[in-house]
């Protein structure tokens, strides 16, 4: 096989576990493509990344990823079309933010064509793994933690980068209620929230536990200060829309800036939609939905892509969401998908071929 | 070797490494003992608890602890008195401490007993491994992670849990000069800031690079709304000594209930030192620091025990510290190191002993 990436070495399964594989009845990301793209750094500098069946990984026990939390990831998916051309939407957005967040977590940066050539090589060695049904795609996850050991709590000195691939179902299924959060709190100010680190979301677990308990699916994250702006929806960056506008937060030190969340607003604004990025106070989304204004509430992110919320709770009292024939969430995601599994013109040039 | 923990179960290694060691010359945290105690929670109860020889650990690539920062810890250190006693210091603290994070982890709570019994049952099967210089002790690092597998953002079904133990030298060394942060922040109101979390750490490191680039050793981190307010130094607890009163902040859901931090506190007020818990405004000791009322600052953290602070940097300006013949750094941490040493009266019950 050939790549432009520079001593990408490549082994291949002896046997694959392709057919172990239940495709029409695939979960998110629990069984996984028999091959992984791996890259070690050592000693300052990236070595040559390989290619090599989906495997487990050694550690010390010293390694600082389980210490001092410097583990961060990227979420993305293949698509396959129904001639059984393989695409991804915007990887470059996602090899970007993954040195973002690498640069916050005092990591060392990816070069570019390892991530990208890489996760091109990989795709089309496991290309069968990518499925076809509608909804499914093969959900693509890089991600680099530190491998280096010592307990001194300062960064490590060898990190490991992988992509691994899960084919994979929808995320959500069924309505989404959801809590508006009044006490924990997602991101700091001047904190590691617009990175896609690991620990952003271990402490959110516990409060949508509580939320769960409460009879919601998901927490609708708050500013940490007065618990009166709207800033996320569980994983996901949120939209809101009021009359015809379609409203979401501006991304900040606090908020990921999604490649979802910047793709709705492109088409909204492409389609005519009134968009508005601005702070959204739980005030105005109260009473919004107390006067019958506020039509839509949904998440978008890579994995569920947009994730339409039914009803919001807060202050003990709960707020549906009316059902709406032709919904923005519902043609924003049509749109979206259409053009991430080539079924549509891709006006703003954000797929990318990969077979 | 007798235990009380259940089923605790002993594999020995066949030829120890303690001759490779130099005691002499030992830095932090980065040399192993021969054992390690490990504890695998899997289908939601936790099994046998095992000591076996320190060595790497198999986990899948899809691993929570890889992607989703589920990872908390806690620091002790065993220590050697000039009779061969060994020691803890308040363990039962850091047992407790460990269960308080993993609640807000969304992890499995440690039975105390695997805690305490395997801790002890470790120490003493390793007992050569605790050093007996001065200021050199066997720093000890119980820690729990997500072994658990999948790409969905939810806790994970497994956790593994370890107590690793390596024979140390003092953490700091030499002046240490702080920069009071004023943008970059530690935690967040209703965040994970008092859990001994793994992804606290990570989102310090850049900043903290970002001090030493300027010349300092350390952060001084403030609260994240205003950076007002003085919070944590480094990965410690923070203590100012304006005229003769010595001033901590309070624990709060960002700032670590620190077992030195309450030691200190319990033997100022032991001495007849004034202490005070309350808010400390970057103002209050640039002011104090200009009308030459400032003392003292240090941090205090288990590593360390207590780090004398030289000088600390704000918007540009250097402050100095005088130095003091008989600072309370200086006394408090005598008084606390005698009690971990068996040098001294254990009027508090404090120690331990291990054997």
């Amino acid at each position: 096989m050939e790549t432009s990436v520079k001593n990408l070495s490549i082994e291949k399964v002896k046997t694959s576990r392709l057919s172990e594989i239940d495709f029409d009845n695939l979960s998110f990301g629990s069984v996984f493509a028999d091959h992984m793209l791996i890259c070690e750094y050592v000693d300052g500098a990236w070595q040559s990344p390989k290619i090599v069946p989906y495997q487990p990984l050694s550690l010390e026990p010293s390694a600082k990823v389980f210490h001092y939390g410097q583990a961060i990831f990227e979420g993305m998916k293949a698509y396959k079309d129904s001639e059984g051309g393989v695409w991804l939407f915007r990887p470059q957005e996602n090899q970007k933010r993954l040195n973002i967040s690498a640069k916050r977590l005092a990591m060392p940066e990816l070069p570019e064509e390892v991530f990208m050539d890489g996760l091109r090589t990989l795709l089309q060695l496991d290309e069968k793994w990518i499925p076809q049904a509608a909804g499914s795609s093969l959900y693509v996850r890089p991600f680099m933690f530190a491998s280096g050991t010592g307990f001194h709590a300062s960064p490590a000195d060898s990190y490991t980068f992988i992509i691994a691939c899960a084919p994979s179902g929808a995320y959500f299924s069924g309505k989404v209620s959801v809590l508006i959060e009044e006490k924990y709190s997602r991101a700091a100010n001047g904190g590691v929230g617009y990175a896609k680190a690991g620990g952003n979301y271990a402490g959110q677990f516990y409060p949508t536990q509580l939320a769960v308990d409460k009879g919601y699916q998901q927490v609708i994250w708050t500013d940490d200060v007065s618990h009166e702006y709207i800033e996320e929806a569980g994983a996901m960056n949120v939209f809101v829309r009021i009359g015809d506008t379609l409203i979401t937060s501006p991304v900040s030190d606090r908020i990921l800036d999604g490649v979802t969340r910047k793709s709705i607003l492109t088409l909204a604004e492409d389609l005519g939609i009134p968009t508005e990025v601005r702070k959204i106070s739980v005030h105005e989304l109260v009473e919004a939905a107390k006067e019958g204004s506020l039509k839509e509430l949904f998440g978008a992110g890579t994995a569920a892509v947009i994730s339409p919320i039914a009803s919001f709770g807060y202050k003990g009292k709960d707020y549906e969401l009316p059902e709406l024939e032709d919904s923005y969430a519902h043609k924003l995601k049509k749109m979206i998908t259409d053009i991430q599994y080539n079924r549509a013109e891709d006006k703003f040039g954000w797929r990318y071929s990969v077979l």
